[in-house]
């Protein structure tokens, strides 16, 4: 069992990794008999864990009620984060309860925003079963739901009590969600460590196989990058914006093509091109470098290039709700080397423009 | 011009209170040319002072957009709080935009809640109109929106950047809004300064007529007295809660009747009389106090018996969802002498049920 610590004074808190969490309930400290808890999912996760939970926790003498919401980032909304509030004050549940978020990022962040929110601040544990919620979003403390206009644009900073990764969740993962939480291993790399850039060089292919070793030291260098940034920098006034990389021009396409229909990760992942031909053209990075990020990408079946049905002026208005966005101006996340990035300002519209028609080639 | 500090460290603001505050753009610190403002309030503010505040705001420069809610407790909900989310990312505003709540409770408690929630936490600024929320809900950083099954349910703890307490605002308030902003001045006296209640014995039918000087004391003390309880216990883990006297019984009869149907004060009103008739009941409190209570109460114009059609039985399952509720055990505040209280948890139903029926006499 890896355990690792998010050091935030008062509010830290560990995150476990291991084969086989689910079958110990010490995996989920600090549950202690005659807590209560509501464990929130969704309806094609709910077959393949909540009952192994639930009879887990009630055997630890905890008590258990469930809500199970539809699955899909489509579904990442106030409207139904109000389901999550409905099933706490119907039975009811008080101030000392704890939220359990059984699921990916959208479970993780609807309901880490729900225990935000609820009676105005609850415990929450984050039980993540994608590898994407597992290496980013279920650590760090960011909550949010979707709005219309923008991805992730109603939320909290607001960090959970502990965050279990059971490694056995991967096995039943899509191969397509798995691909997705590559992308943002592959962001950890070019961002912040050039030799685990060349490490997932080495092992991509065992990791897609899912080899359980290779996969347990990814998951836990990635949440030790994570880590180490949110403790630098927990609501993100500078550093932590470099986790970013990607995302202004991978939300822009999430947004235009309509949430779920592009994952999270795909859109990353041509993003993260997009960056680095921005860089690029700004003279700050060179083309070899972004050649072994889109061969890295391609060889974990993520897209390198945008949406055929998504031209360059699309993104645009899309990015300038960017929340890296300050005075009207737009701020980028770009790479300086892999291993290194950096956040740009002013950096002019025609360039970016011209960087994601690089990415449009077919 | 009376200006106090709450003590909060680096989230420390000041509460400025004067007439004529809507004159000077130096009330609105800490606003500077250039910013970018969202003025959130209600359609009958709206055509009072938008125009007025708007001018001053845009004469020193400062950009202001604006978004009018419509006006009530019913609408103190998420749906109507994405309203605002919408006309910030339709402009689109920033993560360096500040919201100006310009009301009373609900849109100071909404906007607070939205700067709170919008790209995970803006600036905001309370510009409370009401007494109630002068002397109360505009300052402190609780903020919360309504769900169907519980008053103020969903929401955090977020302070403002600063509180601005225009006097002259109260001029336009109708006679059952000043009486029921009364109810929380009344309630400052009870559970923390025997000295201000007797002032208030002596001075109410100043405040009833606006008297400008026992007004602006009046809300000065209640400022100073909220200002040091919040300073004490930001997140309500203990003293904060003597806050709550009446609310617990209130927050039922609100739910109960529908919400806007009796005013928040209103309900606070008749719950301080039950509060006390349940101390009466377990010994703590004298009938002689109550009397005392019951009287100013009256000379106030407020209610001192719960509604009619509202059977003690009726109470319990909304009191069971108070946010003091702890391991499903009622806490309630309950005085202990005019000028002091304390949170008890483990009274006996059957005292609460017979205290609420002492307040069903005609």
């Amino acid at each position: 069992m890896e355990r690792i610590t998010v050091t935030l004074g008062e509010r830290s808190y560990p995150i476990t990794i291991a084969a086989g969490l689910f079958n110990d309930p010490a995996s989920f400290w600090p549950l202690k008999a005659g807590d209560q808890t509501m464990l929130v999912t969704n309806q094609t996760l709910a077959p393949l864990y909540l009952d192994t939970l639930r009879n887990l926790l009630e055997s630890a003498g905890i008590k258990v009620d469930q809500v199970i919401l539809p699955d899909g980032e489509q579904y990442k909304t106030l409207a139904v984060m109000d389901q999550v509030f409905t099933a706490l004050l119907e039975k009811p549940h008080g101030r000392d309860t704890t939220l359990i978020a059984l699921g990916g990022g959208v479970i993780g962040d609807l309901t880490g925003f729900a225990a935000a929110s609820y009676q105005r601040g609850v415990r929450f544990i984050q039980v993540p079963t994608t590898l994407l919620s597992q290496v980013d979003s279920s650590v760090g403390g960011k909550t949010a739901v979707n709005h219309p206009l923008g991805k992730n644009m109603i939320g909290a900073f607001y960090q959970p009590a502990s965050v279990v990764v059971d490694l056995d969740c991967l096995n039943s993962l899509p191969p397509r969600e798995l691909a997705s939480g590559m992308a943002e291993v592959i962001k950890y790399g070019i961002i912040l460590d050039a030799d685990f850039f060349d490490w997932l060089e080495q092992n991509l292919d065992a990791l897609m196989a899912l080899d359980g070793a290779a996969m347990a030291y990814c998951i836990r260098r990635c949440c030790e990058l994570k880590a180490e940034v949110v403790a630098a920098d927990e609501r993100e006034t500078g550093l932590r914006a470099l986790l970013n990389l990607g995302h202004t021009y991978g939300h822009a396409i999430e947004a235009h093509m309509g949430y779920g229909n592009w994952l999270h990760g795909e859109a990353v992942a041509a993003g993260m091109v997009m960056a680095a031909r921005t860089a690029e053209r700004l003279g700050q990075f060179s083309a070899t470098d972004t050649d072994r990020i889109i061969a890295l990408l391609t060889r974990a079946g993520l897209p390198v290039n945008g949406p055929e049905s998504m031209q360059s002026q699309d993104y645009l208005p899309h990015m300038m709700r960017d929340k890296k966005v300050l005075a009207g101006e737009l701020r980028l996340v770009l790479p300086l080397a892999i291993g290194k990035a950096e956040v740009r300002g002013g950096v002019a519209h025609d360039i970016v423009l011209a960087a994601i028609e690089d990415c449009q080639k077919s």
